[in-house]
């Protein structure tokens, strides 16, 4: 194995100092318990938003804290879910009397240890919301899941929601637009390659120097079937029928479009991937009002990218051009 | 090979298709030329900024235009030099009257494709200065260079020159803070594994399971030596004792940090380059005032990172924080 870390108990810790290091002014860690908050948390009236996975998919989540978008990431260890005592903390911290929504993607470790710190923090007179992103088309259940897997169309339910927090809204409203995005997002994706965690220090899975995995889970979970290598604009083909006629996206909708790249892949691919999502979402009459193009939730050094559609209203179109101050918007 | 493409043949022009699909308000394309373009050039009485290589290191370059940064990028072939035609085209598109900068890394092809380019324009009556960053501390001579290499640092040039720009600044003041940053920037950076182009689809160099290319090209030229495997913190060390006394980098200065990476690393190494940059700099009595940690200029999908550091003066710290509209700045 070769990484760019020190010894792989600390990679996390030290991803954290890094962050903060690199954004004194609006970010906050306590660092024994892996929580990212903004710094000026809690703030005054709003209702605050949590999400938390496991590491090992930066820029996800951690990278989304700050005004406008996060109040406070919660990060397990790479590819393990946060406890939820480290979610309670982060909850009574970024509590400022106005409720907290907890935002985050559908794995069963992340749900059991949020719903227990809801639990706790409920029973302090806390008023807490659940949301769960299920945003994948892929696969039913799942070897960390039970129903879809929520994987990078989330990014823009944490946008949304973050931007709908900090313009003041209450928690039931907040807790609506979160639903209202999950309900109006489908993603897909595929791998060429596993990750490889710190800890294991070689693949997750194997995959033949020929295929692809079609289909596949943010941690190399299996996906629909292994396929021969194919072109580019197959591949996104299949991707697009598979997201497309599920929500249905329907002739005249107005969509934001991400294509995420899963860690390993060069930026130049992801524009390939987006040429071809444009020219489908075209045919059918589909306007794209939004694009991502980049590496928004990954899987470590996975080589992919996943291709996520958002039906939009007018109110999700507002909200994502909110202004947001988070690492990821450097320049 | 496994790679997200259609034809190796199409590869750049598939990319800059997409690009410009996802960018449609603020970049043009002229496809045949490889040129992009902001949809608005030329801007009335604004000094233009060119740039231009070999594709392959996005987002470096077409990433980097807009408003506020690049007026037109020349995209050349994966790894090779943009077309002195190409240039020549792109120049007599942005200029208004004002001059255009040429402002590129130091690799031989370019550099006389570029000259060539300048004076077909000169000899048409458009000013043309040039500069050329060469930022990279690694070595002196290389494959493609004579003289130091251009690398990641070059990105802070384009963003602070193309701000100077924006404010309407004469092409001589353009051109005096692009060398002025210049000057001040130092980069070095390493590799973990080699990149595979399209077109040769086997890596471009060897490097052993267990070796790093310290100093390593952004085509995979040699550095300075192999050593065996090594921590974050030791390999960063090297990286600094580098940087910091060739400038020399000096107690009580302000500097903007760049942790780069080279493509196939996970965003989670990042910040542990950064932590421990941060952590080298505060014990020499370097203030950060600005980080930039992320992918900005890669050699496809090579494992790997570099360090830039940029020292400061007032100037550009303002210019560092103008806004712009570049595809790289998504939320």
């Amino acid at each position: 194995m070769k990484k760019i870390i020190n010894r792989p108990d600390d990679v996390v810790y030290e991803m954290l100092d890094g962050l903060v290091a690199a954004n004194p002014n609006t970010l906050k860690l306590v660092r024994e318990k892996k929580i990212v908050l903004r710094a000026d948390a809690p703030v005054k009236g709003k209702v605050a938003v949590i999400t938390g996975s496991g590491s090992g998919h930066e820029p996800d989540q951690v990278c989304y804290v700050g005004r406008g978008m996060i109040d406070a990431a919660c990060a397990g260890e790479v590819f393990a879910a946060p406890t939820a005592d480290a979610v309670y903390e982060a909850t009574k911290m970024v509590d400022s009397g106005a409720g907290v929504l907890y935002l985050i993607k559908n794995y069963t470790g992340d749900r059991a240890n949020f719903s227990m710190a809801a639990e706790l923090a409920q029973a302090e007179g806390i008023r807490v919301e659940t949301v769960i992103a299920n945003d994948d088309v892929a696969v039913k259940d799942s070897k960390f899941t039970a129903g879809r897997r929520g994987v990078a169309g989330a990014i823009l339910d944490y946008k949304i929601t973050g931007a709908k927090a900090e313009q003041g809204a209450s928690l039931d409203a907040v807790k609506e637009i979160a639903e209202r995005v999950n309900a109006n997002c489908r993603s897909m994706g595929f791998a060429l390659t596993s990750c490889t965690t710190p800890a294991k220090g070689s693949p997750t899975f194997d995959l033949g120097a020929d295929e692809f995995e079609l289909g596949v889970g943010l941690h190399g979970e299996p996906g629909r079937r292994r396929t021969k290598v194919m072109l580019a604009d197959e591949i996104v083909d299949i991707l697009m029928d598979s997201i497309v006629p599920d929500l249905p996206f329907k002739s005249g909708d107005e969509v934001a479009v991400m294509v995420n790249g899963l860690g390993g892949t060069p930026t130049m691919e992801f524009y390939v991937v987006f040429r071809r999502v444009a020219a489908f979402l075209k045919q059918h009459d589909i306007r794209i009002a939004k694009a991502y193009v980049g590496e928004f939730c990954t899987s470590l050094d996975m080589a992919g990218c996943s291709v996520s559609l958002l039906k939009l209203d007018e109110e999700m179109k507002s909200l994502l051009e909110f202004p947001v101050d988070i690492p990821l918007r450097i320049f």
